[in-house]
């Protein structure tokens, strides 16, 4: 109970403060009206709603581990930066409509100029990055650069696995298939290396720096997975996209991986064929009976209880590798902000 | 004569240098299907033919200034990354056909995966340029980050500028606003910055650096103007992209912004009418009249003869500029490089 409001506190007090230094950094006005678009839309996803989860870890786990968050504070935003990036060319290779609860910026702007908007934002990351020259000094800025490129490698390719199974229309796929794609596409920007930064940022050794890579998987999976649960469960309102719309886009989610799996030849004929159509030839009707049979086959049940127990899994690896580490407040918060951030329900 | 040799040998001998170099920094083999085919993705464009002008450019001028050629490949050969990721983005954002005589990638694999493969390639050139730390220590490796910084900020607004030009079917441009566009679009990228890095990589002082912002504005908006024209006069199977195909994706290049400053009234708002028609709606015929009307008010000849001054005047600039740098063969060879990129038929 206490810690629930020290987190509550914590992130609190992360979130304005990330976005102000984010909204400084980026560029504001320009004389010329074209230009002044271009910032705009640069500024825009940044603007939205959002937890900050990502610089939330990468400064709790420098303070965990002894370092000054302060320091970490510009590695921090910088993840932030890579997350929006990501953001607005997801929502243009997804076709998607809504991000954070307003239309997405292809939607307002057309896929050109967003595109391009995603690419400035992109190098304005690598450019943010920069700046750790001064604050961390060349030897520790050149490693946390190496971080984001690796990332970045692992990023793009999971990108590129979940977006060809949509496009080759691929459904002969298992729970590992899953498990592969979600590490790479989410869990090394979500958790793996936010957590890996902030270790790095603190001076860790690296055998501490590495053990966040099956920590951190654990957790980047748990959150995809709950992240793919609230977009058949949630409020549309909160959750801020259209709900079912990873049906819509052909998502393969674990959900849809275990109803396939699970139900009859003849169910999963029907429920790839719906899955196989185009975003405008999806009625309501063939959402529903994608739903219903996952209730059917439990399968939302299934994958939020997949998810939690790779949180506590995650958890009792904390503990068990990290118990060299000194306690202090920041440490004793990684459990509650891991499991806030799978509990959550937007 | 000598010097036309002497600039064969020279070109002929970094194009295969880098292309080898690129191929063998990128990913090649996988054993997993989806993720060769994102490889085989990123090797796509680097492996199509084109000059390599950028990184010859940069190389030169390294030489020019007393420096290690060896020592500027890395950053020659992530300017040629940058091109690549840059001309992936460009064709979604035009909606291209051709690209170096095959279909876009876009066309290849569609627009979601084709972005994606664009992302991946624009991480690795920032992979590329960490290599420095290495090859020239952490002092100048950080200066040739902050130049791809600055480049890349000018790049994203001058593409801003431009698609948001044909996004609002804007037509009241001068040949200053044209010239601006360009800069930030072409001439930043193409020849400001490789120059400018070459002479980094050589230690050149900083005067001498912020030289080649001037002359490289000159060269980088000639190139454009010689793009736009060989868009529309040049041999398809020579130049790789279809002929006319600017008047088809609406581009505003000088040639047009001259032909509906020139012509009457009536005759400009059957032009505008015309480019502001989406691809498919616009015929042979159409493009026949515009093309005829460009003839009519000589705007060719006019791009052609604007272009050539300005690398006259780049020439003169250079010659004057520097005339403390000791004379040396590549210092000699500027003068016939930036002549054969401008004067070049594809």
């Amino acid at each position: 109970m206490a810690d629930a409001k020290v987190l509550k506190e914590f992130l609190g007090e992360v979130k304005p403060a990330i976005d102000a230094y984010i909204l400084d950094f980026l560029p504001s006005e320009h004389s010329r009206d074209e230009v002044q678009c271009l910032y705009d839309m640069m500024r825009d996803y940044p603007q939205r709603s959002g937890k900050r989860l990502r610089p939330a870890l990468c400064l709790l786990i420098c303070e965990a581990f002894g370092g000054d968050p302060e320091k970490a504070f510009n590695t921090a935003a910088a993840l932030e930066l890579l997350q929006n990036w990501l953001l607005i060319h997801d929502d243009i290779e997804d076709g998607s409509d809504l991000r954070r609860g307003e239309p997405c910026l292809n939607q307002k702007y057309g896929v050109p100029l967003a595109l391009n908007a995603g690419d400035a934002l992109h190098c304005k990351m690598w450019e943010m990055l920069h700046r750790n020259a001064e604050i961390l000094g060349h030897e520790v800025a050149f490693q946390v650069l190496a971080e984001f490129t690796r990332l970045s490698n692992q990023v793009v390719e999971g990108q590129h696995v979940e977006l060809s199974w949509v496009h080759n229309n691929q459904w002969n796929l298992t729970e590992g298939d899953y498990w592969t794609m979600c590490v790479q596409k989410t869990a090394w920007y979500t958790s793996i290396a936010p957590c890996r930064l902030g270790a790095i940022t603190a001076g860790a050794a690296k055998a501490d720096v590495d053990q966040f890579i099956d920590i951190g998987q654990n957790l980047g999976v748990a959150f995809q997975i709950q992240d793919d649960v609230l977009n058949l469960t949630g409020d549309e309102g909160q959750y801020g996209k259209e709900i079912a719309g990873d049906i819509s886009e052909g998502k393969r989610t674990l959900v849809l991986i275990h109803l396939v799996n699970s139900c009859t030849a003849d169910e999963a004929d029907s429920v790839v064929e719906i899955m196989a159509r185009s975003r405008n030839n999806k009625s309501t009707a063939d959402i529903n009976e994608v739903l219903s049979l996952m209730e059917k086959y439990q399968s939302i049940a299934y994958a939020q209880k997949r998810s939690e127990a790779l949180v506590e899994q995650a958890c009792a690896q904390f503990a068990q590798r990290f118990v060299h580490i000194p306690d202090n407040q920041a440490k004793n918060l990684f459990v509650p902000l891991v499991r806030f951030v799978v509990e959550r329900d937007y």
